[in-house]
């Protein structure tokens, strides 16, 4: 079923199947920060990205998100609908935190008034820049009808994800999402993990998440475990 | 009738007056880049950019623009209404330049699909970071409503000002605008002058702005004398 790779990115490789609608992605263990410049490797991540991400689309499905998501294949594998990936990074934050806190000159945890979106241009050349809604639609990223579908769908998984995280302990402080095209219509694809959420600890605001890796901070994976295990509690 | 001092900038003082709804503004010959780190004196700058804000900030009254020019008091003073300025740079758009060029991976000079509008947090210390509508309501620097009026008063003004040097042989290619309260009314306030206009023949797109000081272009006085005397003539 699984055929050959058609993307090997950071942290996921992409490959075809006997369905040109579906694709395999599978999880990496490999770890990158500050646009690739740090490397390492989180041995187990992939097995726990890939569950912690079957697990979450699974939960926004139910709650009337479109998702890529078909099934998990194995510990390091999901099916998933082929998608045109659209290029755009869209992170949801609703405490100030890593970019966000540097630019505003706000202290990390400071809360912020409202849920604030940005969108990035991924484009690894250069840098994935922070753009905004007229960038996007000057340079044909999206069209004002798929932004307003993107911006409408990243509010409600906000509002969904903060709420599950919130009943396991966990604060969501911000996340990046990615949106493809399938048949035309607008889905959430890629991943939801540590790698691409910031999560505390509601009791003593513990890193969780992919910060322990940028910021050296130890025990990497079993924050990682930490989180799925109470996420797959009682679920 | 010009009192203390109570601001000194990078290009401009400004001046309290027996009226406390007033302030003088009067323009330097200074000149700074790249947030203050090129320095330098363009002699005569500050008669031109007197004279040309004066002109343009007329022309956008009789177009219905609220803006904060009274007269000419001198070569270098101008009386404006005394306004609370919002701490944001509203920069739109025409054309690829500069930061944007930079940004987005374009060729200076490629024409924008849409006129694109940006805004900074206008603080020197941060280094006026990029931000979008969402940080500026989570950190309360304007509100829903100011940033409405913002807006179309920025679509308006490059209409405006599109054609009205567009008459005069010159592209508009981008521009930077400051707000304020006066009255609790939003209104346009600083400058429109090569200092923060890019300004490019329309006949052989020799620029006629400031970019001849930050690239070291040579010929800076006499671009902006340029443009003073086209947009004088038959007006
Ligand atoms: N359903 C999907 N269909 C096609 N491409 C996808 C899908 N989900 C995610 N992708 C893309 O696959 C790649 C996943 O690999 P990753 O290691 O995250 O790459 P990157 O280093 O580009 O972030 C990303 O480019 C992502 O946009
Ligand atoms: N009508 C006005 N009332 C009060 N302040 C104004 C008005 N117009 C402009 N300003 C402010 O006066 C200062 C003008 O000086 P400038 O040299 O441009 O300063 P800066 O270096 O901060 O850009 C700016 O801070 C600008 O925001
Ligand atoms: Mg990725
Ligand atoms: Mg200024």
């Amino acid at each position: 079923m699984k055929k050959e790779m058609i993307y090997e990115g950071k942290a996921k490789k992409v490959y075809k199947t006997d369905n040109e609608k579906k694709y395999i992605v599978e999880y990496k263990d490999d770890a990158t920060a500050f646009n690739g410049v740090k490397k390492g490797t989180i041995t187990g991540k992939g097995v726990i990205n890939n569950k912690m991400s079957a697990l979450l689309f699974k939960r926004l499905e139910e709650k009337g998100i479109p998702t890529h998501f078909q099934e998990l294949l194995s510990d390091r594998e999901m099916l998933v609908k082929a998608v045109k990936i659209l290029p755009l990074e869209v992170i949801v934050r609703n405490v100030a935190a890593g970019s966000l806190a540097k630019r505003l000159g706000l202290e990390e945890g400071t809360q912020l008034n409202t849920t604030v979106l940005e969108f990035c241009y991924k484009n690894d050349e250069l840098g994935d820049p922070m753009i905004n809604e007229y960038h996007i639609k000057a340079i044909n990223l999206a069209t004002e009808e798929q932004l307003e579908v993107i911006k409408k769908y990243a509010f409600l998984i906000n509002e969904i994800l903060v709420e599950f995280f919130k009943e396991k302990g966990i604060r969501l402080i911000d996340f990046k999402l990615e949106f493809g095209l399938f048949d035309d219509k607008i889905i959430l694809a890629d991943e939801i993990s540590p790698d691409t959420c910031r999560l505390w600890d509601a009791e003593d605001n513990k890193k969780l998440d992919k910060d322990r890796f940028r910021r050296d901070l130890g025990d990497v994976i079993s924050a990682y475990e930490e989180v799925l295990g109470r996420l797959q509690k009682n679920n």
